[in-house]
């Protein structure tokens, strides 16, 4: 169903709704047929919220498709993240919580290093450490080509942001600089279409002024451009659901994805408590709540089983706080699996579960991958959720007479 | 997910996927509650292999859709049947193996029988069987019209295959010359667009010397066209997948979908221990191997359920000599379900099993359909089942930051 299908069926309702995310909360067994971190975890909170209603599994792109943060959460707001996609330099300032505008241009640049004739003798200049890259940052913000306002900002290592804002609006369609190999100098700054060729120029001549700033650089003395992207413009969260939507995080990106579909952010202390306490702050001002934890994936990325345990039990710890807070339907689940086992994000199912509004039936007594696997709720797209909640929360009037 | 979008993600590995299909692998019970063939077959090896992997159903095409062999091995090398479709004339000389090339123009030809006025009588000729239809072809492989190169192959009956292969490339959006119906004249050959007019008028010249050459027959003294088409150009498999990418079949139509989509093919012996000597030799060279056994189908077509739970124990007992090869991934399935019960193709989801890379626990302890359908792996199109094994396979980077 396109958004522009939901938003045609919103009704006005009072009725909140909480989207709260463990990230990368799929995992796997460490041992064949053994049990995941969820499966692991005592969660009687969560699980008391089954019967009334339901869990199943959700794909955040696709079967066997590992997802990033960025098409894992826009899944979870009801965006189809094979629809809609985000350039690498929108996602980059999203990072780092760039005030990116409307028209502005946002290109991922790496530093890297090249010889006496201007080939490139490593990609990355030898992943140059953010302490070094971020004076170098410092001075190619100095640079300033006419016909737009320029910023570049440090991102990490040899990576940093540079944003073009023009004068006058502007397209963007250019190919990257990097040409993915060494030996060879970077590619000039090349438009791919008519309309592109202003701005491409302009952007060459930033290159030229940058190389001459990093000249006398022993590592980091060139760089690379990827990703031209400007925001995109797609039907903003609050009107498609009907909702005011607020969005907690500790970290920027998840601010950044949910400010990219026109959600208020505000930036919380890492830790549980902190969620719960903006919760109870803003539940009148707010319909819609994503709260976001990160520590279930950075605890999947270290391979660190138990404390994966440790945090879901901790997540599970706080939901009476969170229910009592009033939100009418609660959706618990992950934008991606991020199995200790792997150490890294997988394209595993992920589990969810949601409570509130007319159920059926429910087997599952315990919230976990395998319950969920036969759960009420089925297997469904990571798009699907957000109608399902909405849905449940009585969003929404019927689709045709 | 697209093709290309596939493509964007894959990076480089080492790992070995096997595809062996069992053609026609779902089945019925013969009684109401009953066990199928797969169900009702003896399968240690192949249920030994669910624990360290899962199973699943898929849908070939779509709910209720019975496919042919085209679409559902189509769909088994993750090319969505709905979108990637192949015309008939194509299929027509996939069956026989001819060497169609780019710029081919393959036509599906049917010999008829027309009355002295030229109206229809019989569109196919009373069948006429295949020791009578080939001498007939080799005549009509003597007719050459300007502009192009001919071909005439028997197919089988009262089916043939014609190939133009034109001079300089033309299009070949023509009409089929089948009224499909008697007591009228079979149709001109009428272009559908203004580019296809000379080819067109190729093809009315070439009936018109058919209709000579037959024109003493008794029976089959006239032709009728059907599924002008030419080669697609799709993504290739190999590119898409980032393998090197070998099938082994005895039948010529397999080696031709798999040609199809840019695999290489080899003819072998019927028999499981050719296809497993297959692999032994190539492991090493290529990174994809599609096994075919055509036993089950062949079984499933003939009505003989124990003919075919026989072959299904036949494949089972060289499981362990595929395993010995090495390979990291195996999936194991049907292009379609051929129940012995319907003698025919069937639309029911087929049963898949996939073993390797890492894995949630799995309920089922035999491979059959009533275990598959709550399978770990759940429910998914056949299009889908590829790129989960590329997945497990770790072939695949992530989508998105």
């Amino acid at each position: 169903m396109k958004l522009t299908q939901i938003a045609d069926i919103v009704h006005p309702s009072d009725s909140k709704i909480l989207l709260l995310v463990l990230d990368g909360l799929g995992g796997l067994p460490l041992e064949t047929g053994g049990r995941t971190e969820l499966e692991t975890a005592r969660t009687p909170n969560l699980d008391a919220l089954l019967p009334a209603g339901g869990c199943g599994l959700h794909d955040p792109v696709a079967k066997g498709i590992t997802p990033g943060s960025g098409p894992g959460h826009l899944g979870l707001f009801g965006y189809d993240p094979l629809v809609y996609t985000i350039g690498r330099g929108v996602l980059e300032a999203l990072g780092i919580e760039f005030d990116l505008r409307d028209g502005d241009v946002a290109v991922r640049g790496n530093f890297c290093t090249v010889d006496d004739r201007g080939d490139i003798e490593d990609r990355r200049a030898g992943r140059l450490p953010t302490e070094e890259s971020a004076p170098l940052c410092e001075l190619l913000d100095e640079i300033q080509v006419p016909g737009a306002t320029w910023f570049v900002r440090p991102v990490k290592e040899h990576r940093f942001l540079v944003v073009a804002r023009p004068d006058e609006p502007l397209e963007s369609d250019i190919d990257d600089t990097d040409p993915e190999m060494t030996g060879v100098p970077p590619l000039p700054v090349t438009a791919r279409s008519e309309a592109s060729r202003p701005l491409a120029g302009m952007f060459a001549a930033w290159v030229d002024e940058a190389r001459e700033t990093l000249a006398s650089q022993p590592s980091g003395n060139m760089v690379l451009l990827r990703g031209f992207a400007q925001l995109p413009d797609w039907p903003r969260f609050p009107d498609v659901f009907g909702v005011r939507a607020f969005a907690a995080a500790a970290y920027p990106m998840y601010r950044g994805v949910a400010r990219l579909v026109g959600m208020e952010a505000a930036a919380v202390d890492d830790g549980l408590e902190a969620l719960a306490a903006e919760l109870e702050r803003r539940i009148d001002d707010y319909d819609f709540f994503f709260l976001h934890v990160k520590g279930t994936d950075k605890a999947g990325e270290d391979g660190d089983f138990d404390r994966k345990v440790a945090i879901i039990e901790e997540v599970d710890a706080v939901v009476p706080r969170l229910l009592a807070a009033g939100p009418d339907v609660v959706l618990v689940t992950g934008d991606h699996s991020t199995p200790a086992l792997m150490r890294s994000h997988s394209w595993h199912p992920v589990p969810f579960l949601m409570h509130g509004g007319p159920s059926r039936r429910e087997s599952a007594t315990s919230f976990g991958e395998t319950g969920c696997q036969s759960g009420s709720l089925g297997r469904l797209h990571s798009w699907e959720l957000m109608p399902l909640a909405a849905a449940r929360a009585g969003r929404f009037a019927k689709y045709g007479a």
